[in-house]
């Protein structure tokens, strides 16, 4: 479950040390002897789903190959303010050298993965789908959207290369939605899925018949929603159809109920609440035992 | 005013756009004719400050040099639901490989620049430095630290690197804040600062005694925190102290009131509420005139 | 049509041309003045499809954008032995610099369009698409797949991020067809599809009931597998039928008139035969005019 | 023997397994479990010369430092179909992530290296070199060259930058033999050789002349050819003398014969006809030993 | 003590390295073969300060982590013609790839660290700090800012970036000291510092009232320098006073001893006299113990 | 003449800027104004030969298109202290930004053409060649390679890719002379050359006898340097001797009268005395004209 290919995180992680370490650590390089050795104990301070242990881990292991990284808890579990969720052990220069980039990257990753569980609960019961869009924070939309599924949601496509999504604006470039649907297949492979965004019935007909995979329809009011889930599921029952607007974890309920198999929710990665996560430091005097 | 060196703003944007475009739009490719050109009105949803029009601006010169783009408000303005804020002319294919990273970047920063300006309403009239802190998005901390000021604020230090911060745990590493500030001395240059964060007025007297820069005064209470900035004001005048601890719009003005210089605000950067843009296209066909 | 995302080619080109130049063309930078005007003319010596006219141009236009480069055939055209395809006009030294890379390319690329297209010509009149394969040249798949394309053909998915497919291995590895299809279905966006590879029917009646989205048929006889794809028509006939075997552009029709409704042929880029192409210089003494 | 620098080939290989896993493999991730535990069997589909063991080797190592890879047969062994070259042992998943670019890499390679061997036995008894030129394939030039010294052959120059080579466009753009033999004398090392490419005996007495370290003669008649030779070889014994036009297997000894050192044949690299490679798993349920 | 952060030079060593290997060391690879074993001997052939041990110890490591490096004396010990250094000890390959470049690196920054240590010597027994310019070889700053301090000095600002140093162009571009002043200190963080460059007494009037944090004072006569360092400590003593002009080992103690707390030097870095230093191998057949 | 391929140029110039701007340049964004424009005038502060004009160019050209730089004297000119050599005119901000990397850059290079040409001038007369050698400054090798052609000298080869060089370690490791020239031979394409470094005239022999095509005489007394020469030139006049050892301004006539070809100079490029030049910003107010 939750899986991640980390050999992109990797490079970033790299990145962000520079961005915060640049030509050096001047406060712990003075101050910290190299031989100093400690544990720092990683806890929350609210409520949540914690998201990013694996990605902490990553954080201090390229810093430091001898850091001793051990989670106490699973990766998406509930927790309560003051759990203690991971330690790590070795060098005090190495783990402070660390400690911003990875509690600012858990911080943020249980924000949304507790965000998403929200709307989670809420469906629950439901066999609608929850997922994410793709205004996610620049340089962060795999880690994003890896939260999002640790917090039980799914994922929509991961950029403009791995899906064709025709919206308002590539229908009237290309003439409408007949001429879109069939330019697009012409030049994309047939393991690929093309999904048309709909306003209106006329809309809704041209896509089925253009043969989309996916129709999501935008903005509809329940009852009209429901009306197009069942035209679509009628002639098409393979097609998936997407739910999308102004969703909360109050009304996510009534449009899945409307049969739509997806509900699409940008606020999920949109703004970030962070989850509050601190780490602090027992000293351990004297070398590694 | 609102100064930014565009250089390494330009290497992210590179990065960032790969993230979304990958081995190529499909849709986009796909349906829209090469020659096709179009108008995008960039406008505001809600009430804010508006942030990152330069940077808008650079995806689509990265993305197209030949696009036009003109701002249509100062940056930093104060601007009302509806507002158009930018245009962006020419191929419509470059416009919409473009629209989502610079909406996902305006929408982010001037999120930041609204919420900071929250605070800076609160401290008119007072000469009181709001600033941010270390606890940025990777990777976007340049962009976050320049939104603050846009929104009315100040910067603290911008990385490990350009500044000492002697907290708890370097004084535990280093026997003690005498010891940490001499350490520290001996190693920086005489052009970079040093700061200490105190507790107590114990570790104040400390601090000023081994010849601190700048003392944050951390999560002392308003009478606490006065006492201690009328000590270190009269001792060491040119000495910058900072305030710290869970200030909200609300409370500020009472902190700033014990006259410390600086107010560091983490929440700043810490949660990010976008604000909402969007861009329309008004479509037109034919060619560049 | 043949559409292509140049980013991606241009940062490769710039890697090529490193490989070949080094620190510098030591011939060239010796014996070549410094305004020396010439202009190349580019002319095939087979008979064949061109293919790279764009990467070719973008070659010479990384080296020097003073360079004018002008297509004399559209790409995609079939041509005869002689035809000048485009010529290159400005610095010598620039010309001799792109040479022997823009060639190289071009080569590879019109050899890949020329092969896919005798497959193309075979399957005239039937709707079945001619695809590739993974087996491209490390570093050149999005132009091989370009060529697939200009040469006739489409293409399968471009790599391993972008589409589910499920071969023996994975069927092994997780415990069977219908744990398989299970186990991505959870895991992937709604906006992917799944193929699985089947050998026999029972694999074939698995994969249907697992909900399959591509068929692919592999190494099965031209009875077995009209009849397969008839039962796969029959159940669902929305499912993509892929037939794959060792097809040669004799025995591709044979295929194709099972009635599936894609053929992957590796062999289109697994063993390029490049066309050849070369470039003449026309020597023009004194300056740009 | 068969040396090669691996720092470069590293580099590359990372990018060509970006090129294929981008941002993960979606198929493997989902349906094999992490700790699944394979042995990939390598072997040859039929009868050629083996290379790129070490690149393969090479590729997995980059992926995964714990898979176990052992060769079964020594780099350059002539194998016949069905030889088992390698195995690799050790995370399924990681087995997999490598099958696809290990294999295209040994394909190519071995096939330069096959057809390589088949010019090499064709000179057999006499003391000419075979060598390669710069018509290889983009990105792969190390690796091609370094299996043309697998296949018995030898390597003509790296690139622009590590000899020099006046040919007809050279020789126009500074006004004569003499002029560019002269010229680049003055502007190259004295660690570094001149080759000028004649094509009568005019220019190969002005070569001479001139002083030119090697003289190609290119596309000549046999009996031209040897008198060309035994020119050389009178007045400059130390000249290295290369022969070039259309060789083939069957044609390479006649040209051999007219006693020239070297004889360089693009085809060695220019068309690359793949040696068909497969890697089976047999699937080792459990853990490691 | 002489701390530095390794990270950013790893980087550096890895391009280095690839300037001097390129695509392979063809004398090396040709004629040591792969498991010939060796020790390197390194020793210096003049009198000076030892410094980059550390980096030499990198550049092997960097190579090839078998290697084993062993410092022979500390980092910035007085050393005598003859005294070995360090050992490097393995692959004889290895060591001959590393050889030339941790010796251009050694003989370097042991050239600065011994060219400082004659102005510290100069300065024993008073208060004032020696420190370097900007004047450093591009790519190497962090470099030999080290050397610098392992010589016993100390540094400037690393940058542009890390501390504002307004000299007469930017007085004349913001229109005077005290817009200058005014300007950077509204724009900059309250951690850093302004140093202001003053040629006369008026000048040096206005950089205190302005409230600069540091005062150059440039090329003064030393009773002028005398009287404008006790203008500056009787009215603001926490001001640094830095002192600039043509000085050499000879002439420092006379600028010190004008109360300066701090003088800069650029011929510290400027103009590099390479301390000789040589590697020896003493060959070891067979292999490794 | 003096030919130099600037694509590998401008990669490390973004480097070094990189290193001295970092994330901005903190004084001059703060206090010069984006419209500010001026003409700075860079004249040299001492005697000399002239070079890096077209490398602080392309410094300038690097950070804003826009700057107008114009030399003022041709590269590689002797000039006289005062001289201006260049102009650059634009944004005054953008020429502070290049001001430090530019000089850093020529000063350096300058003062390598200029101890080069001192060599040079004592040579003149006689047929020998001043090379320079693998003992420069890492990152900077082809620059300072440039810089010695500048001054009048040529070069030896570029790194350890280009040329084989036999010396006491390799003869050692491979068990003689003769066994590494034809180690070395086997392995290397026929265009590249092989040196040998000889102590003695057994060596010597063995060397002549083993094919070596460069022989350099390693510290030989000037008789025996004579002696050698005339045993090389009687028995392979075409082989190149290249004479080496602690050679002055003052002593290398001597060693260029035995009759080397080649004479070997570390010193040129080991340590560099810069040449002093600077920057002065005449004020322009106002716009571009």
């Amino acid at each position: 479950m939750y899986e991640l290919h980390m050999d992109v995180i990797q490079k970033q992680i790299r990145l962000w040390l520079e961005e915060d370490i640049g030509t050096g650590d001047v406060t712990t390089l003075s101050t910290i002897p190299l031989e100093h050795q400690s544990k720092g104990i990683i806890h929350v301070k609210e409520d949540g789903i914690v998201c990013g242990l694996r990605i902490a881990q990553e954080v201090f292991a390229v810093i430091d190959a001898s850091l001793r990284f051990e989670p106490k808890v699973v990766e998406g579990s509930s927790v309560h303010k003051g759990t203690v969720i991971a330690e790590v052990e070795g060098s005090t220069r190495s783990i402070l050298l660390g400690e911003r980039l990875s509690l600012n990257l858990m911080q943020r990753l249980s924000g949304i993965a507790t965000k998403t569980n929200e709307f989670v609960v809420a469906l629950e019961g439901l066999p609608t789908r929850l997922v994410d869009t793709r205004k996610t924070t620049p340089g962060h939309r795999l880690l994003e959207k890896y939260a999002v599924r640790v917090g039980g949601g799914f994922n929509h496509r991961f950029g403009l290369y791995d899906a064709v999504m025709i919206k308002d604006n590539h229908i009237k470039g290309s003439g409408g939605i007949t001429q879109a649907v069939q330019a697009a297949r012409r030049n994309i492979p047939h393991t690929m899925k093309i999904e048309v965004e709909v306003e209106s019935f006329d809309q809704l007909h041209e896509a089925l018949q253009a043969g989309a995979d996916i129709i999501m329809l935008d903005n509809m009011a329940p009852a009209q929603m429901k009306e197009a889930v069942s035209i679509i599921k009628s002639k098409a029952p393979h097609i998936v159809v997407e739910g999308s607007g102004s969703v909360t974890p109050q009304t996510i309920k009534a449009m899945a109920e409307t049969g739509v198999d997806v509900i699409s929710v940008g606020r999920l990665t949109y703004s970030v609440a962070a989850l509050d996560i601190s780490l602090d430091l027992n000293e351990r005097k004297g070398t590694v035992q």
